[in-house]
This record gives structure tokens, C-alpha cells and sequence, in this order.
């Protein structure tokens, strides 16, 4: 059976490709989409530190609904201990074994799979798969999107086959993703020795104040798709050696996990303004990794939800939990949908996929294919 | 001039004794001392890390008033950069460089060169020198006060020879020194992923709340003597590279200087309060490098500002700021008044002392032994 989505994720396992991917792993796939009648287009973009990154765009079909399916080929290095090589994809005891088995090499077999045995009378079908989606994803997602804008390519629905279910196939896919924003706080002080206050600055108590103001802000209660927004204080630094002198400096870094009532932007000037209350020569820098989005429920959730459950009897908790994804960026193309394989191994030691699981999601990325097109 | 405090501080500069302090130096003042009359009696006491330290005690006549002059011979390292040979020491321009001119074998100099000169009808003379102030003090000045104890030795006052003048010799004595404690807290978490808060338990908040507490203790409004106690905090630590990570543990390190109303434990009591209120499981560790002493101003201040206002014309304030001395320890035993050369250049490159100084120190002194032994 040649799109036996076992076959083709060993396929894909079977090329070491810790991110960010290039290579082989891609002409793997490409093999695999260009006798299904695929236009596959490659290209590489970006450059050190943050790049070269390869990315696959494949379209097949033109006009009418356009369904995009996308992913990634990179995967997490493996590290020290696994009971077989993590790019030897092994079978056993009914579970597939590799690097990449659950995050996302399974997932893109079983969607290839699924189109091997879908007949597409009309419509539009497109692959976007990047090579970088693990690291710092600047030139991968976001390459390929500037990419179909040119193309013209307008997908109406995405979905993303990232391993979002957790105790068994199906029980969670994802409707949204909470934004994230990383801020750096540096207070400035005057050194000086403790026995001569009065000559010295000392910066912690204003970082104290400013970290006991931040701790004060409530940013939500959460909404009917996320929790709570949480600000967290991950790190304090001084790095002074001596007990007897008052540091010239103090730091802090908070991250920001927020959900769609805010905007990054909107976060950062509201910590400015602590800084500027409390004290007003301390520093900020920040950096938002993504914003908040959701795909209201509607539609797009309940044709996923359905073929679930005519699958498999059971209907998904639409989530936002988690972090961050390349959803943050596909949502500014069309409502897009997370669901894939259970997660319980990903970015572990003997990631494994069981076999059965990636059969079911063949048939169930075919159905949702099918009727998305319909 | 056999006793002339400058030939005297020479000698002892020309033997490097940086801190701690053994052998030819000790051999030096030994040689000075015997034929004053004085019986010597030298130890080593303690072992590594904080020993071996020699000390040496010298007295002369029994009985009556007793008089105890303290002081050390260890010194600081000189660092690079000296005009001069740090233990070479050279007159220039009315100054005797070398590394302890100032801070102290020059005023152990001089106290040598005015019991030279002096008439001792009746009284005892003690010297109380250690070859370890300025390293970690352990087995130093305390060592000589355990041996003074076997010795039946109980002075009725103590001068120490520390520089403690400013802008002019005599401008400034110290009746008392303020205490000083160390502490360090912890405080345990639960790390975890900041997009999952509810499964970790960040340990930041508890030590802002702990800091924020302390930062609003007001221990004193200072003393007739005393500048206000102060709570530094000195330290933050977390140690945590990941942005997305809450972490395990936060840490901050405490430095408190504290005047007479206080006393080092109490201090830590109330700190371990603030611990127990904001957060219960974190922990702390505290260290008392000394407590607070104040010698009230009166016969003996009046006495060393007499002797100061005869001889210079002004009179010394009399002063309780500064870090720590061994006056901490002596003051156990009676009361204690540091009076020596101005300290400008104590501790830093081109160390040098006046001419004019150890001279006027010299006659200083002789005054205030005599006045002390009537
Ligand atoms: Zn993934
Ligand atoms: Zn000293």
C-alpha cells in the first residue's frame, strides 16, 4: 500500500531533520505530492542567525473553496537515552517510534495519505510546511504566507496538524492561542558600600516596587475560550558577589501570556507606565512573539468537531491552551483549526505515534478534507 | 633618634605583611618592645581557611590603671601601580609612602615612639596586636582577648590606633561602630511553562512580597550617636535562562547596619517574621559579623579630646559611622576609643602618611597614656 501513512511517516522520521530542516527531509515529501498531482514550489529564506529555512508551498486544484493544511518538518533534537535511534523509525508494540512521530511528521503523513484516497472534484487543496517552526520561526510560516500572496493563493480554512489531543485522538483540537510578550526591566542604581547609604542608590528597592506593582495588576478573569492572562516574573538578576556593597544595577525579565482581550503592544505600555510611576530611569525592553487570536467557534469547529465524533464517538474540548504556534500566524489568512495526534510524547525521549492513531487521522483528514471542499 | 616614629614605621613597612600577617613583621615589634621594657608573649592560633594567624601581647609594669593600646600589622594587598615600592618605604614631599603607613603601622609606630618617651610610675601598658584584621578576623583580636582572659589582664580603657581622622589629623575619633548582619533568603517553587501557571508555582511573587515587607520595616531614626539603622538588599538571584520557564527558586541576599538599639539577632528574628508571614516555606540564613557597641561619650572621649584640643587646637567629632573594626570585639572589654591618622589613602595605591603627623600622633599619644595612667 503506497500512502499507507505508516510507510510515509517512517518516510519522513527516517530523515534527520532537527530544526531548522532543509534537504532531504523536503524532497521526501515532495516525492510523495508530486504523483498526487501537487505543484510543489521550494524555496529558502533568511539567513544566519535566524535562517537559511527551507519552505514548501504545494498546491493542487484551482478556484472554489480552498482548504490549506499546514506543518512543519523540523523537529527538537532528540537527545541522549532513547531505546532505538530517534531517525530509525522502529514499530513497536503498535506505536511508531522517531523524532517527529507526534510533532508533526505523523500529521503530514496522514494528510498526504488522506489526499492519495480523496477524490478533489473541485476546489482548491495547498500544503504549507515549513522548516522552522521549532526555532525561532522568522523565515519559515511567514515566508510562506508573504509567498502565497503573491501566488494569489487565499486559503478560506486552515488547518494545522499540530498534536493537540491529549489522553486519546480527538479529545482536543485548538480554536486559538494565547499571545506572548517577553519584557526586560533594568533598573539603574549608584554602587556604593553599605555603611554609606546616603553616598549609594540602591536600585532592588525600586525593582521591588515596580515587581510588587506589576504583581497588583489583574489583566482579565479569562473569556468563554481562554483563561486568565498571566503575567509572570521569570528571572531577577543583580550578580553582585559582595555583602557589603550596594549593586549598581538590578534586573528583571516578566513574560506575558495573554489571551485576545489584549494586544502585545497594549502590554508593554502598561508596564512602561509602572516603570515611569515607580521609577522613572528604569528601562524596558520587549519583545512580542505573537499575538493572541481565536477562530470563533462556528463552521470551521463544527465540521472538525463532526468528523470526530462520526469517527470516533467523541467530541473535542475546542481549546486555547498551550503556547505558542504557527497559528498566531496563519490566523491572519483564515479561521484556522488545531488538531492532530495525542501529545503525551512530543519533545521527548521514544516519541511514538501508535499506529492505529495514525490510520484514524487518515480517515478523519479526509473526511474533514472532503467536506470542507463540498 | 632611636624612637623616632618615622624610623619605626619604616621598619615595620619594610616587611611585607600582607593580611594575614606572620613572622618578620611581629619580629620587628618584638625588637622594638623588649628593650622598653615590655614582656612579649606571641602565638599563632586558628588553621585554614581562616588561619594560622600570629598575635602578639605586650606588657609592661602590673597593677593599677590599666591602659591597652589595639592595632594589627597585617595590611591589605598594595595592587599595581605604585609610584614606589609598596614595602619600600620612601619619604617624599613631607610623606611616608608604603603600603600601612596610614592604615595601621604608623600609629603603632607612634604609640611605640611615645611609651619611648614616657614615665611609667605606676599602671599597666598593654599592646593587643594582631597579624589579622583585615582578612576574615576569626582567630585575630579575639585569640588576644580569650589569652588576655587566661592572663588576668583587664584593661580600663583601650585606644585603637585605626586611622580615623579625615580631612586633618584629629578631626574625627570613634566612640562605637555599628553592627552589621548578613542574611540570605530563599524561596522554593515549582517550575513549570509560564502558559501553563496553574501547574508550577513561581517563587518570584513570594520574594516580592517578602522584599517589599522588609522594604517597609523603619528600624530607627538614628541616635544622639548614631546614624539610622539601614536593610540593603544587596543580592537577586535567580538564575533562570529560559523566558518561558517560571523557575524552581528565587533568592535575595540582605545587608543590614545597625546601630545600639539593636542588637543582630533580633534583626533576624524579625526578618524571619517577615518570612514567615509573606511565605511561609522559604528559608533563611544569617550571619552576625558583629554587633553594634557605643562607648558613652565621657571621661575617655574627654580624655583623647583633650589631648587632641591641646596639642592641634580643635576638637574631634566624635564619630560612630563606618564599617566594622576590631573595636567590635575589644569593646567587650572596656571602653574603647580608634583614634589615628587621617585614612585618605588607607586601602588605596600610594599609601602614605605625614611626616608632621606621626610625629604629632606620637606626642598625641604620650599625652593620653599619661593622662590615662595618673
Ligand atoms: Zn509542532
Ligand atoms: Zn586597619
Amino acid at each position: 500500500m503506497p500512502h499507507d501513512p505508516i510507510a510515509l511517516a517512517s518516510q519522513l522520521i527516517a530523515c534527520d531533520s532537527i530544526t531548522p530542516a532543509r534537504g532531504a527531509v523536503f524532497d521526501a515529501l515532495e516525492e510523495m505530492l508530486v504523483p498526487l498531482g501537487f505543484a510543489v514550489e521550494r524555496f529558502v529564506a533568511g539567513e544566519a542567525p535566524d535562517g537559511p529555512v527551507e519552505n514548501l508551498l504545494a498546491v493542487r486544484g484551482a478556484g472554489g473553496r480552498h482548504f490549506a493544511f499546514a506543518g512543519h518538518l523540523d523537529v527538537v533534537p532528540p537527545g541522549d537515552g532513547w531505546a532505538s535511534d530517534p531517525f530509525a523509525p522502529t514499530l513497536r508494540g503498535g506505536l511508531l517510534h522517531g523524532r517527529g512521530a507526534v510533532d508533526m511528521k505523523g500529521a503530514i503523513a496522514a494528510f498526504v495519505a488522506a489526499l492519495a484516497g480523496l477524490e478533489q472534484v473541485d476546489g482548491t487543496i495547498s500544503l504549507i510546511i515549513t522548516g522552522d517552526e521549532e526555532g525561532p520561526a522568522i523565515h519559515g510560516t511567514r515566508a510562506l504566507i508573504a509567498r502565497m500572496a503573491e501566488r494569489g493563493l487565499h486559503p478560506d480554512l486552515c488547518l494545522i496538524g499540530e498534536p493537540t489531543s491529549v489522553a486519546r485522538l480527538g479529545d482536543m483540537v485548538k480554536i486559538g492561542r494565547r499571545g506572548s510578550v517577553n519584557m526586560w526591566i533594568s533598573v539603574p542604581g549608584v554602587q556604593g558600600h553599605v555603611a554609606y547609604p546616603h553616598l549609594a542608590d540602591n536600585p532592588i528597592p525600586k525593582l521591588v516596587r515596580i515587581l510588587a506593582a506589576i504583581e497588583a495588576i489583574h489583566l482579565d478573569d479569562g473569556t468563554d475560550w481562554f483563561q486568565p492572562s498571566n503575567i509572570e516574573v521569570t528571572d531577577l538578576t543583580v550578580g553582585n558577589p559582595a555583602t557589603n556593597v550596594i549593586p549598581a544595577a538590578a534586573h528583571a525579565r516578566l513574560s506575558i501570556r495573554f489571551n485576545a482581550l489584549h494586544r502585545g503592544e497594549d502590554l508593554v505600555a502598561r508596564i512602561r507606565a509602572v516603570l515611569a510611576a515607580e521609577a522613572p530611569d528604569a528601562t524596558l525592553k520587549a519583545q512580542v512573539s505573537g499575538e493572541a487570536f481565536l477562530s470563533q467557534p462556528g463552521p470551521l469547529s463544527d465540521l472538525v468537531g463532526n468528523a470526530i465524533e462520526a469517527r470516533l464517538g467523541i467530541r473535542p474540548d475546542l481549546s486555547t491552551t498551550g503556547g505558542t504556534s504557527d497559528a498566531r500566524f496563519l490566523s491572519a489568512l483564515c479561521p484556522v483549526i488545531e488538531f492532530g495526534l495525542p501529545n503525551a510524547t512530543m519533545h521527548k525521549l521514544d516519541e511514538a505515534a501508535a499506529v492505529e492513531d495514525l490510520q484514524m487521522l487518515t480517515l478523519i483528514y479526509r473526511d474533514i478534507v472532503a467536506q470542507a471542499l463540498r
